[in-house]
């Protein structure tokens, strides 16, 4: 063949650098990366983006939302398409994998299937979402709510740390945000979202395997307690007239701990704790905590709380202690699709790799691309499980990997019109 | 009698509501007193006070550490001296009792002795100590460590929030701090040292007493631990590879207070606990807790001190948690003179009152004089067991048996020439 397979994977990596460069900050190696939504380096990364598009033999345009969408058309009558992306922006000093592996990895793809000829009877359109992480504007995915039909134009008024708000850096970037709306795909249009994303844990390196299909993002919910207990001469009041907010704080995060690690496919932190008053030698009055609880199965996650709040309830009543509880979020876990997700399983066996299972405990574009289509996720293993920190790494031996499963995904979709003709 | 008990206690009850005026603040039952040593709110209260020790037929001195000294002198050559009093100072926006009351109430019983012409075979000095609670130079026990003769004069550097220095104040205030080691009282010249303070704990008015002889005051230790985790991803992390620092931290919390609760003269608190990151959604990866043991007995402290820190370890190794620990503080325990006791116990029933013995969770100004002498405290019940609070409050009638308590205990020295004399 004329354009290697050896090649792409070269190729991607070196564009996952090139792409690093368009930063904030200095040296990504040092100091991560960080690009945001609606930015100069969100436009130079654009303006590049587009070049390799566009000599992968894509068209190339950007829609309102400032997301990047080469298509990759199929010579078929009638051929609907399957969208393939992650999102350009970063956190703050982030890695230089985190979405932006999964925008270079399906033009590594479209660049073999263009070098070499050949076509598939689907379109793939491949999206560099405009912002998914909420840096710049405290807003989670923009770019893919857009794709959806989701977006809300109140988001539209949300600002940055400077005042500028979504809507007036969407316009300086080119967009016109009044026709949002006009740039959602049509459900019928489309096969399905398949991403690929650093796994962000330990899972994969645990087991020694380069990738893993995903079968569900999960469901978050989170709450917040504070223990009302009576402050006191830590001296003076004898242990049992006591009334110690964080003995009470302590049962809670025992009985999250417990409940989570008896539980599969459950996890939860007690992650914030406020202490008052804090000092070494007074009775700790109350204390303030934070419970996260996350699962891809949200009967689990619901059961879970359940029991937790009542085990909790009947803890803080032995050690008479008051209470407040409020639940400040929920989010429902989204299903990948059995299909797609059994076709990635079959693509890592082409591959003769073992074939492993994982949810993402991290929320991606797929939780508002689950409202247009049938999604799918691929992880690829990342270094101690380390993301959103300069020290992000991944082998490149794993991301040729991936990409050969990206190709044995298509084909096998390719050769099953049932999971892609209308 | 020409000057009756309830008289007494009544002025005595007028003197503590005239010594509250002599504040920072403006209206003591709603923002509490703040009097520091050596500042005009000081210099104002010694004034009134000399006033009402003269009238009490009391020659009165200020000595170089800023303590106020009344002395009520005995008509036998040879006599020696018993020593009551307690700090006129108070904690930022402090009550109105602690400290204060065991000023007044010897004055009131020498103000009763002089007007009924009752002479005792001992002198009786009534002290006002200048600095017990360390407010302004953060070093604490100033007055009690001068008659000591404990002082350090290393201690006249320490400065107050403005700069200024403990040896400039004491100089500014009409003292000569270079002659601060003339002050102390000869021990063969010293029957004891008697403090009457209210409990700030809740255990008299549990009991249903006004009053209560105190045994011992406790013996202090303060530890510093910074358990040491892994941060991470709350979602993406499994249950099973987390490094959680907050949990290490919950154990040790349990562990403190069940030690603590499972043993007889022992109290101890995990007060002050700070968690880093401290975000909702990120498994803490260091979390520094306090912790602090009280005993009236040394090695019962030890001994806790010693298992629980055993304990501690064994937990923190099962959990995969390293930690840093270091002692930051260790006070030994000072007892009462059982003699002293006993015949506070005594005078007790005299008033037909069930005697009780507590110890003293807090520091007083007992733990410097036990240097120089014997000593002795009698608790007064305080309200819900509250001090160092706007709200700390006591009962009239609980002056009263406690100033009958003080005049029993009086009379009894004076019939035992064994505990007296030389």
């Amino acid at each position: 063949m004329s354009f290697s397979f050896t090649q792409a994977s070269q190729q991607a990596w070196q564009w996952l650098e090139s792409a690093a460069k368009f930063s904030e900050t200095q040296d990504a190696d040092v100091n991560g990366v960080t690009r945001c939504c609606a930015t100069p380096q969100h436009r130079a990364l654009l303006d590049e983006l587009s070049q390799w598009m566009a000599s992968a033999g894509m068209s190339v345009r950007m829609d309102n939302g400032a997301n990047l969408i080469g298509h990759y058309a199929s010579p078929e009558p009638n051929a609907r398409t399957l969208l393939l992306g992650s999102h350009q922006d970063t956190v703050p000093n982030g890695g230089k994998y985190d979405g932006m592996m999964g925008v270079v990895l399906p033009l590594a793809l479209v660049t073999y299937l263009h070098k070499n000829a050949i076509t598939l009877p689907f379109h793939i359109d491949v999206v560099a979402f405009s912002d998914e992480e909420g840096t710049r504007f405290s807003s989670t995915l923009l770019g893919s709510k857009v794709l959806a039909g989701t977006f809300n134009s109140s988001m539209l008024q949300d600002s940055d740390s400077e005042g500028i708000s979504l809507g007036e850096a969407l316009r300086s970037f080119g967009c016109d945000p009044d026709r949002i709306s006009e740039d959602c795909y049509r459900p019928e249009d489309v096969i399905a979202f398949l991403e690929v994303h650093i796994e962000q844990g330990p899972q994969l390196q645990q087991s020694n395997l380069p990738i893993g299909a995903v079968s569900a993002i999960t469901g978050i919910e989170r709450h917040e307690i504070t223990v009302k207990g009576v402050a006191g001469h830590a001296g003076t009041v004898p242990m049992h007239m006591r009334h110690d907010a964080l003995v009470g704080a302590a049962e809670i995060i025992r009985l999250v701990d417990s409940r989570c690690k008896g539980t599969d496919e459950l996890v939860g932190v007690v992650g914030k704790i406020e202490n008052m008053p804090n000092g070494v030698n007074v009775i700790p009055q109350s204390t303030t905590l934070s419970i996260e609880l996350r699962s891809p199965d949200d009967d689990i996650r619901r059961q879970a709380r359940k029991r937790l709040l009542h085990d909790i309830d009947t803890s803080l009543n032995a050690l008479n202690l008051g209470y407040d509880h409020r639940q400040t979020y929920e989010q429902a876990a989204v299903q990948c699709s059995t299909w797609l997700t059994d076709t990635l399983q079959s693509a890592i066996q082409d591959t003769r790799i073992e074939p492993h299972v994982l949810f993402s405990g991290a929320g991606h574009d797929g939780l508002a691309m689950a409202q247009l289509c049938d999604i799918g996720m691929l992880f690829v293993r990342c270094r101690d499980g380390v993301s959103h920190h300069p020290s992000e790494a991944i082998e490149p031996e794993d991301l040729t990997v991936a990409l050969e499963v990206l190709l044995q995904t298509c084909q096998r979709l390719a050769k099953e019109p049932s999971l892609t003709l209308p």
